[in-house]
């Protein structure tokens, strides 16, 4: 019955994609625009709707890591007004030319730049993700079928009812933005198994969602399940950049997918004792190899899982590596393929790192904090992209396109 | 036990990938050369190993087209070396910036062009599939692992040999190009559900080896399963252009992707019979809607599933629709997503077509037996993929290809 329900979401959302094509970029930044003040006209209703969902999962007992991500207030219904608004001042990529030839034929041939059609966003607790996948999917020109979670579905709700009217006296059908309930586990289910019907997956979420999607889905799912994100110093490595870097790329936040979780010291690098010590001034837990141990005895000793570890939280671990190949042995076993950095002046040895780590982000005497789509210049991420197909790294509108080719001709016959 | 075959396999596929994308373009073009001349040198072995497997085929009583495909002699040896040399002089993608920029923090990023990992190529008869997929694989960085069909397994083989000769004494490892043998049908079914050990698969053959790879495949598919093109007659289309254009989109050559399949012609075009006749005077079939059948008596009644069929063969289907709309509605509801085109003197309806057909290769006054990858300056391609993510039409060596992030800083700490 599920299946069904699909069916006719996913029918509905393609007819608002095929309208939306022939919508102007103007008309989709007014949507958007309008979308904003109706979220903002509804901040009683929103922050009203979200202490009902607030009540509950207060009552199911749910942690204060998720009520604080659960939670509305009028600053951040505020800030979700503004991020509609940004959406609307970026960048419309329908229609943008990619590249064009006239090859010997003589046909003019262009790549240009369409919707990639039916995208499901499966998302928890954040409210906001409504309004910026919302938001996102108007601008891309691709239709958004929503599900939240349980837990914040009057929230939800409540910021679609903005989208909802602003769409109804617009140009687009306001099928480009759907949502639906939570009444039955089974339609996820259903959702990832929609080839043909359903273009894209998104999950945004904890790992447990993120890992049901990827393991079940068989249609293309766009995610990232770790940022076990390393940072290596190399033994050419200014020793006041790499202190700086690493306690910025693990202290800043440890929360973010960017932080760095693993921290490798090349054996000639002159002062891999400040460098813990610096750490473990600021608070940080470091999980580390014999040697390391040695350097100081406020650490503790690392096991082979945590290697393999996102700790979004106040811990590293780190040893000690003979070199450059050496780390890159390391980052190919462990890396999650999100985000990788080498400290060095010698720029060589950058050069070959960036060159050999396959991960969507390889960095340079930066902190790995910075992986991150609004860093990027990329306006709102939709998420960050792990897979090795289609959008890789921080994926924003760009990353929601597709192309066709359009050949033009004069009455050309092929030979 | 299959399972573990391709665990092998794709394990060591992942090492050649690693170690060649520190490889130079002339060193991958070096191997390619190398390995046009080995084919050359064996050209004897080659069309020895054919022998026997177009005599087994003739045994088990494969039809002539089949058979034909098969067919390995001198000259087509020659092609295929040919082609591979070919390979060799196409721009080589790897490393490639696709776009830089400097964001508001002072990071210098860049995208790069990497290859995507492991790539399976399943296919059926053509034994220069075999070499195509191997040049094109060497070139962009990528590993192939080959899976012939049993009808062609002696002739596939002989034509590896070539190529692990040249890859032997190369800084690239042979395990760039693997062949698995038809020993056991479970081993495709294990290679479409071999999630993060092979990145994507590329089908190449009939329908029925399209539609099960399709079908059950988790591990993306490029690929594209019919070719129901499509040309609309505007009514301001020239009539001698339109003639031209129909004979040679149906005729030219009736079994390629690329031909027309549907014919609809405007009810305000002005001469729709003589369209009908050059094509009944050409060979070609007709089978059409009532109104056609007033036109010529030669014709006969289409009915419902040849709109929807792909006939590769010198048939076509044709009607006549009321306007523009009305043909969309008919190309929406009918085409495959691969190649349809408009006829029409008349630009803005011409425009208008061709933002609203929502097809990989979208045409204005030309033969849609264009839609190919070397006659759009592609060189050779792996295939035409009628998806919607990575790569859409013609999918040559960029198709081949994804990207990662790279950020260049000086100590760059985010606040």
């Amino acid at each position: 019955m599920t299946q069904q329900i699909i069916e006719i979401l996913a029918g509905k959302a393609r007819k608002a994609v095929k309208k939306s094509a022939l919508v102007s970029t103007d008309q989709k930044n007014e949507i958007l625009r309008d979308a904003a003040a109706t979220v903002r006209q509804s901040k009683d209703i929103i922050v009203a709707a979200n202490k009902i969902d607030m009540e509950a999962a207060k009552k199911r007992g749910l942690d204060t890591a998720l009520l604080d991500r659960l939670l509305l207030n009028e600053d951040r219904v505020e800030s979700m007004a503004s991020a509609i608004e940004n959406v609307a001042s970026l960048h419309d990529p329908i229609g943008a030319v990619i590249d064009e030839s006239t090859p010997s034929n003589g046909l003019h041939l262009s790549r240009v730049r369409t919707a990639i059609g039916v995208i499901a966003i499966i998302y928890e607790s954040r409210p906001n993700v409504t309004a910026d996948a919302a938001a996102l999917a108007i601008k891309s020109g691709n239709a958004a079928i929503l599900r939240g979670g349980s837990e914040a579905v009057n929230s939800n709700h409540a910021i679609y009812q903005a989208f909802h009217q602003a769409l109804s006296s617009s140009e687009l059908s306001s099928d480009i933005v759907q949502i639906v309930g939570d009444q039955d586990r089974a339609l996820v289910g259903d959702m990832l198994r929609a080839q043909g019907l359903i273009d894209m997956i998104i999950p945004r979420g904890g790992k447990s969602l993120v890992k049901r999607v990827q393991d079940e889905a068989c249609v293309p799912v766009l995610a990232h399940l770790d940022g076990v994100c390393h940072i290596y110093v190399h033994a050419s490595a200014n020793p006041d950049m790499a202190r700086e870097i690493i306690l910025n790329a693990k202290m800043r936040r440890t929360g973010i997918c960017g932080a760095m979780e693993t921290l490798l010291i090349d054996q000639n690098f002159p002062t891999p004792a400040q460098l813990i010590n610096a750490l473990i001034e600021a608070g940080c837990e470091v999980r580390c190899d014999d040697m390391i141990m040695e350097l100081d005895n406020r650490t503790v000793s690392a096991d082979a899982q945590d290697w393999d570890t996102e700790y979004l939280d106040a811990i590293v671990s780190a040893r000690i590596v003979s070199d450059l190949d050496h780390a890159l042995d390391h980052i190919e076993k462990h890396s999650s393929g999100h985000t990788d950095a080498i400290i060095a002046a010698d720029d060589k040895a950058a050069e070959y790192f960036l060159r050999s780590v396959d991960s969507a982000i390889v960095m340079h005497n930066s902190s790995t904090q910075f992986a991150d789509g609004a860093e990027f210049g990329l306006g709102a991420e939709i998420g960050i992209a792990t897979g090795r197909l289609h959008a890789r790294g921080p994926v924003a509108l760009e990353g929601l396109t597709t192309y066709k080719w359009i050949a033009r001709g004069n009455g050309h016959v092929r030979p």
